[in-house]
């Protein structure tokens, strides 16, 4: 039996004097609850999806007005048998997505992101070419950026859309791509995955190599956002440059596992919203995924045909540290949290991070230790 | 009233069957308890403070041999009251130190270290020069490393010391500096704080500048260490390049205090400890300082003589992202934890993260977000 939800073990054990003080030490201040549009409660109901919103409050300023903004987070399972036509697997996930995007349209959200490889299985623990390939699609005008395109349309909302992308510009080779697209259909860009995971049951490597975008900075009608895909979670350097480029708000849409990563979980993203002065909104899948043939895991262990429990857990961390709750570690949801922008501002004048970050420092030194014949500084 | 510890709390009140997914989830893997020796129990009940052991375990490995290292952590409140003699404050700390090291000596400590300027009261939110310029030492012979040169030889511990520093080889100036000492008591050598906070009432930019030492790791007879103060532990670049350097155990000897930081606490070192593949020791001061004349906090709040309460909280981070519980929130103690170095090397050959960093990339992004024309790379 997988636990539900550790936020809610903490409430319904914690005795109540003691309880704020434990939320405070692990997540921070106290973030309100925001109230769910009752079309979107209909809609999680039908649809088998839990929502959970939540409000991260700015100071008021003199100068600027707040800086509201909505977005959503979706973790969910695949649907059909990974043995299921390629089209039919892909085309149930578009559907539930259209169902969860209108429930965040009804919550007001403006800026929405899926998981990493959304249309898919993560199937890349089998380290088979075929068929999983082929789930990969064009970034400008695959049937899953232009899926998108239209629900940006319709709910006047920016989408970041993690797929599997197939460059056909370039020798087809495959990468771990984010596409954007904004509120009115049109791509703003896209980012490939910079750090590539060699773990475990992820032998991505043998799929797409690291990507070749930089650290874009996305300014949309509702903010500057970027995106951070899954083990570049692992390494704040990519944390930073999405900082020093100017993000306001950087989503993590990952797919990661139980026994691997969960104690990490909520340490990584939310220490890059410290550090950076941006809201941070790590996403995981949900689930357990079957394949048709069995593979190993490079752990000595027996092959099998699924590789643990992804454990959803997705949440929103801000600049103050202070985080939301997870969603569930075992069901479909949505996050929805209202952000003031103005926040990121406020506690980078309060903490001074950035002022005293010393970079001249650090690109000196990262220089020196990017050389081979790097002589580190040791005292003996 | 003060929550003593969160660690406790939760293992008082968190039923049996959920408990140990609560803590896998909150703190990674089972660290088990070290026992602690009789004549260190002894000691800890004489002169009040709390002793907590745990060990982490490695792979055993076919070429390698387990290298095993005892370390131990100290925090503690000032003795005397602020209004005292500058002399008898100092040698009361001595004394108190001098008790928890040889506790520290009979669990087989090999590396110990104290918390930020540990022989003097935090008087830095004061912004008074005189008397508490006067704590200033001579790292190479003032009397507090004279008196840790001798705790050296007498235990064979290697220790660091953070104590104010004075420069007087550099026109009497102030540092805020770590000094290394090796089990036979010669001084290894010493690290200036690199990063200087300008928050609330920590003023330490009125006394003292960023470091110049860049980033040593020293090696020990015990394994290679460093020394990341206090508020560098927010600079996930400051952590990196000890990591670059070598470091198997990066102390960060702190003051802090709730309202400003506790979120934080198990955030940045535990992280600091995934990201780079080595040990972290986040040590802070407890109690409260009250101070003999009144000072504001930068926050329109009234005047004030004590700015909040140091949370203690000490606690050791492991490259895999275990950690052991934190020390008590309200009480003197030392922390020893039996490391084996080899889970550094292990964890970095699992995850990773060393081999896919791209220093390249960065090396050459950070000089460009260095230079003053800079431009961010924003996708409008």
């Amino acid at each position: 039996m997988e636990l539900e939800s550790l936020e809610k073990c903490l409430e319904e054990n914690i005795p109540e004097n003691l309880l704020s003080d434990v939320q405070r030490i692990l997540y921070g201040r106290n973030v309100p609850i925001l109230e769910i549009h009752p079309d979107a409660k209909i809609l999680s109901s039908h649809h088998n999806f839990d929502i959970q919103g939540y409000r991260f409050n700015a100071a008021s300023e003199q100068l600027r007005a707040p800086r509201i903004v909505r977005v959503g987070i979706i973790q969910n399972k695949i649907i059909l048998p990974t043995t299921a036509r390629l089209e039919a697997q892909r085309d149930k996930l578009h559907e539930l997505i259209s169902h969860i995007a209108e429930a965040a349209f009804h919550n007001g959200v403006n800026i929405l992101c899926m998981q990493e490889a959304w249309p898919m299985p993560f199937a890349f623990c089998t380290r088979e070419k075929q068929p999983w390939c082929e789930f990969a699609e064009r970034a400008e005008d695959g049937p899953t950026t232009k899926f998108i395109q239209q629900l940006c349309r319709r709910f006047n909302m920016v989408i970041v859309s993690p797929i599997l992308e197939r460059d056909e510009r370039h020798s087809d080779v495959l990468w771990n791509t984010a596409v954007v697209i904004d509120n009115t259909g049109r791509i703003l860009g896209k980012h490939r995955k910079n750090h590539i995971p060699r773990v475990g049951d992820f032998n991505e490597s043998t799929y797409y190599s690291e990507g070749n975008t930089g650290h874009p900075v996305f300014e949309t009608a509702f903010g500057r956002i970027a995106v951070n895909i899954c083990y570049g979670r692992h390494h704040p350097l990519n944390w930073l440059m999405f900082g020093l480029n100017g993000a306001e708000i950087v989503f993590n849409p990952s797919a990661t596992v139980g026994a691997l990563s969960e104690p990490l979980w909520g340490i990584e993203a939310r220490n890059a919203a410290i550090a950076n002065g941006y809201f941070t909104c790590a996403i995981n899948r949900v689930g357990t995924e079957v394949f048709p043939n069995e593979f190993t895991s490079g752990d000595g262990k027996q092959a099998h045909k699924e590789f643990g429990h992804f454990y959803g857990s997705s949440y929103i961390a801000a600049p103050d540290g202070s985080r939301t709750p997870g969603l569930s570690r075992t069901k479909n949801g949505l996050l929805v949290a209202e952000l003031d922008l103005n926040l990121c501002r406020q506690v980078k004048d309060m903490w001074g991070f950035q002022m005293t970050q010393r970079l001249d420092l650090y690109s000196y030194s990262l220089s020196r230790a990017a050389e081979l014949d790097f002589e580190p500084q040791i005292v003996r």
